[in-house]
């Protein structure tokens, strides 16, 4: 049985309007080191997976993780896209 | 006076070979709620920013906001694309 193997990059994004106090305290700090110019700082958390399965199969799988685990629905939602 | 907003696109991602504790027990996780087939799991973090300034210019800081901030040379390498 030969089976392929996916790569499929996760990006869980806060929602619009929802705070993100890390983004917001690392642009508070560059500004301390002198970095000016930055307006805006968004943190973003991506999972880089590797799947023992076909394309379809686990694009379907990727979206029920963000589901089930990974994106929490009420602030953030996920981006799925395969390599 | 007018001045462009960049956007800019910062990854820090683990060294190869460096642990990924966090990337792991997601996978764990995911084989503990059934999900099949996920030979691993990598976290990177992202920052997205705006920049006032020019193409050149932001590269150039973001690059510097690396080495002096957000990334960790000892296990983490960063990549930055403006957009």
């Amino acid at each position: 049985m030969v089976l392929t193997v996916v790569k499929a990059e996760i990006r869980i994004v806060l929602k619009h309007g929802v705070a993100d106090p890390e983004g917001e305290n690392t642009r508070k700090a560059l500004e301390l080191l002198g970095f000016k110019g930055v307006k805006s700082v968004k943190t973003i958390k991506v999972f880089e997976m590797e799947l023992d399965m076909g394309a379809e199969e686990a694009r379907a799988a990727c979206e029920e993780m963000c589901r089930k685990l990974l994106a929490n629905p009420v602030i953030q939602t996920y981006t799925v896209e395969l390599k």
